[in-house]
């Protein structure tokens, strides 16, 4: 299939429904987020792995589903099959996450067998719940009674999952199954737990947060203010080490600082920024400045001492947890796909709360680097762990050990499904709207339609990003009053123009003004390579360097530097420069058009070729390094 | 108490019956150990750790087996008590491990209270044993089924400890009660697995080796050739993936590569260590010398490329575990005290096969760095992780973490008593003799007496080391006929002489002759402090260096450096210089009589101040780091 690149869509669909994408606050907030349906990607980088996602990964992680057992424990606990339910305690979660990916995927592109397929699965998880709300297949099947167990048995975990899956459908097909279902979930939840319970499990949080979201989105789904009550209640209830009692670690499961109080992120990475996800939803729909600032302060701290250059987070096998301060390993980074999609997603929040162009940054350094490397570019293969570099003599005793090469799935396949809904709803990231104009944060081919206080702005994006720095802006059709156009500049774009005139990195570019139908803007951000070097602090980089070019992190894998060993390489740091597709021969091998590849010289003279982190493994699973010493 | 220093005790106790240390071979070795009654340290370096290991840990460990639940356990198991059994699944070891430090403590300087509490234990022990010799208090009471789940239950682990503490009360006190218990546990094992069992677990070895070396040891002690054969089909029946059944992992529990064939040390270190020592004994005991280079080829790749400075083994918290190559950072190292200990009980053994000298440099690096930080210098307050930096900001979300400082026990307590057996067993490493002489490993001083062919060597060491490198080595008593005196010159002793004459580091300065009481030698090892310079594969240390000076590691901690943020300081290695214990307040503090400190310079001229890296962590705990930066 194609997807044009013109407008004309935008006035054929007037009468489709809007969908609203994840993550649209009731509250007001610094920014809006467009609805999924006013976004359409055109031919470029993204869309082709929005592609692959709906051509391969899509309908492989549902073979997988079936494969692994997830669909056979809902029809265990519908009645429908015998024998025991299988796999982690969280496998109901993953088909959560992908039916969460196949509604967004439907709303970017309707389609009647992604509809089948979802209705199918979400009949069978409907038949699979409890008559009081409570759903869980393995739970109450294997590992005893309900809420027994909450430092492992994630069972609010599911829940937030299902809400988030049903809360999607509901946005992408305007269907009500699985919503009705999800509401039902949390009206049991409602009754069981926080201010409303009168149960003795009432005071439980549960081991993995993702519950705080989901009631939140709930909330702005349903209006039910009881679902923004709960949730506001389990971010609050959560840092006082309640998990203790039944043998939980209070900092692998960020219960050991209450949010508000907390100056860093610790613990296991993924549970530590799906919980600061939901309390900047809180904060956001309950005005609470306080906690946002706090979560602001953490935002910071985060990635000023405990990120990877390429968004990744946690840098501990061990707990899959965030390290110390500083503590950034290239080899044995975890930096679990699912805590960059986590971080996006925080990120996102933060970004609409308060405007900062910072978080744009974040975001796209996260969906360029730390995230798409988790995911094959033809799709359905998952890296689950994202390391920087990869020795030679490195030995796999674990499945989700990357010297594995990409896997179809994992025993515990929480990526694949999340990298599978992020890629369908990415539209949702690209831009906002606020009353006086229009603000564009991640920059890709497509066209977009935004709200504002003077009327409907229409504007259609052309550009090669991340290959080429040149993003055209045209005015589709635009209110007669001025309204301001911003574009975000990069922190690392020094040297970028919106129509010539210098910009300032690090903020937005922001031209006022009224605009006609076919007015253009030409933004130039530059993409030179550009030398990297670590915080004194980092013990694993310290003498090293790392090669970027506009968003994108570059990887050396060994196949690209024959004769050379990549463990004991050293590199001349002025020696860097970059060949576009024309004359690299990778970018056919990774059929990744307009490909551009870097190159750094030994001090002998040999050169090394990189090619962007996001694509490393596509070939032979191979030695990789990101960080090359100088020499 | 006061230990005298000359060789009176020699001649008053004639009569002593000889005591054989751990690991003495019945099979002709290059090198013979000495009787443990044959060597006597006098005041100096060792002997103060001793009498800390005697007057503090020992006493105080008993008191902890009691009050965390290890001993109720063998009186529930004796039907003593009533009660659930408590703590982890190999439990009983701790008890066994302690009953060895307190049989070799006996044998060093006997004492009646000493004996009467190990014997009352050892009556405790035996009374706990089932009819058919199986004894293990947990497993049969809180996890089912004998040999359930080798993987994870440790019962020929904790067999194995139990057997080495029988094996020491006998040589030690001459006691059979332990060895009684010993040898019917062990001829269980006969019957129920290897070459001449019949019983479904036959093939079965345990998750955690221990067993092969007891074994050995036991048909050492007892001449049952049984024994050594079990042992050596435990060897050989590793390596096949065999715990996998259970769900265990072959890398972890060293059952990925059978030892014959493996090439490197992988895995839990602490077991892969144990394994290798345990397959040591056997390859002296059957005279399997293509065993004997395999395992040869082994700690030659260990120590090249999975070895800290400081000699610690484990650069991983996730698993306990070796890291790949090269992989060794200073914050995260694990360096498991028991694994230093294994190290170091796998390189005597070594030794004893190959009479290389790098065996006993390794033996000197390990005790006097990566195994004394282990332990306080008032003795009783341990570290079960051993690093080789403590950031400012580190987070102590583990009760090891060393950033919680030293701990009276742990709930994983096997460093504790591994440590004291060490302790007390000590003098075993000093020495060994061959035919035409004898050979000094380790600098301290006292008195040894060793059998050559000729007739009886007695010898008097007389040394302040390790602070300062001159050992005079005078004869008490030798006979008419040359023989040959072997001093080990340390790989870093570059400059050392006999008697003035220069020798090569890195083997053994040999002077054969004939010796007569009164005669001396003066060993001069030049202790000069020196920079050590990492491989340039270790991401973590590169750009660093490090302070050696003599056998010690140096550790510079931020209580000696005020006023400067030693996360972020940078050193002029030309700068090195050393204090003696006159002008140094350590000293004191430490209580360390004859510390000599080291100290660098900051570019701008401020001095940092090292002291040696067992030390560390005496005073508060502090930030410390072993490896600085260059700047």
């Amino acid at each position: 299939m194609t997807i044009d690149t013109d407008n004309s869509h935008l006035a054929d669909d007037a009468t489709t429904p809007t969908v609203a994408g994840p993550a649209h606050p009731r509250a007001t907030t610094t920014l809006r987020p467009l609805a999924l349906s006013d976004v359409r990607l055109g031919d470029g980088f993204w869309l082709e792995r929005q592609r692959a996602n709906r051509d391969v990964s899509i309908p492989d992680g549902l073979r997988q589903l079936h494969d692994a057992g997830n669909l056979h424990n809902f029809e265990v606990a519908a009645g429908r099959a015998d024998g025991d339910v299988i796999g982690p305690i969280f496998a109901d979660s993953d088909v959560y996450k992908w039916l969460e990916a196949a509604a967004w995927e439907y709303a970017r592109e309707p389609d009647s067998s992604l509809l089948d397929d979802q209705l199918r699965v979400t009949e069978l998880v409907a038949a699979a719940q409890e008559s009081d709300g409570y759903l869980n297949t393995v739970v109450p099947r294997r590992e005893g009674e309900r809420y027994g167990h909450p430092e492992r048995n994630h069972e609010h975990y599911c829940a937030g999952h299902l809400i988030q899956a049903g809360v999607a459908q509901k946005r992408a097909t305007g269907r009500d199954d699985l919503l009705n279902v999800a509401v039902k979930v949390a009206d049991h939840l409602v009754r069981e737990f926080g201010p409303r319970s009168a149960t003795g499990s009432a005071g439980d949080v549960d081991g993995h947060p993702v519950i705080e979201t989901a009631l939140v989105e709930l909330y702005r789904e349903t209006g039910t203010r009881d679902y923004l009550d709960l949730a506001a209640w389990f971010v609050d209830a959560r840092g006082h080490d309640s998990l203790e009692r039944f043998g939980g670690n209070s900092t692998y499961l960020s219960d050991r600082v209450p949010v508000r109080e907390a100056t860093t992120l610790e613990g296991h990475a993924v549970r530590a920024v799906y919980l600061t996800t939901g309390a900047t939803d809180v904060a956001i729909e309950t005005g609470d400045d306080a906690l946002l600032a706090a979560l602001g302060a953490q935002y910071d701290h985060m990635s000023a001492t405990k990120q990877y250059v390429t968004g990744g987070l946690g840098a501990r096998w061990d707990g899959e947890a965030f390290g110390d301060e500083y503590e950034l390993p290239s080899d044995r980074a975890y930096a679990e796909t699912c805590a960059a999609i986590g971080a996006v997603q925080w990120a996102w929040r933060m970004l609409l709360a308060t405007g900062e162009a910072s978080y744009g940054d974040q975001i796209e350094r996260l969906l360029f680097n730390g995230f798409l490397a988790g995911v094959s570019l033809r799709g359905g293969d998952y890296f689950y762990v994202n390391p920087l570099q990869v020795r030679h003599d490195a030995h796999a005793d674990e499945e989700r050990n990357p010297k594995n090469g990409r896997l179809r799935w994992f025993g515990c396949a929480c990526c694949p499904p999340n990298i599978m809904r992020t890629l369908s709803s990415l539209g949702g990231y690209l831009a906002t709207s606020t009353g006086d104009g229009v603000q564009l944060h991640q920059y890709a081919s497509g066209t977009l339609r935004a709200t504002t206080d003077a009327g409907d702005l229409e504007l259609r994006v052309e550009t090669a990003y991340p290959w080429n720095g040149r993003v055209r802006v045209t005015v589709v059709a635009a209110p007669e009053a001025p309204v301001t156009l911003s574009l975000r500049i990069p922190a690392w774009a020094a040297g970028a123009t919106l129509d010539g005139a210098a910009t300032q990195p690090g903020g937005y570019a922001r031209i006022t003004r009224s605009f006609a139908a076919g007015d253009a803007l030409v933004l130039e951000l530059p993409l030179a390579p550009r030398i990297t070097r670590p915080h004194s602090r980092v013990d694993a980089l310290r003498g090293t360097v790392a090669v970027e070019r506009g968003p994108l992190v570059y990887a050396f894998e060994a196949q690209d530097q024959p004769g050379l060993v990549l463990d004991d390489v050293a590199v001349d740091a002025a020696s860097l420069s970059e060949q576009a597709e024309a004359s690299v021969a990778e970018a056919r091998e990774l059929a990744l058009p307009g490909l551009v590849t870097v190159s750094l010289r030994t001090p002998c003279g040999d050169a090394l070729t990189g090619i962007p982190y996001f694509a490393w493994a596509n070939r032979t699973v191979d030695d990789m390094r990101v960080w090359l010493p100088e020499g």
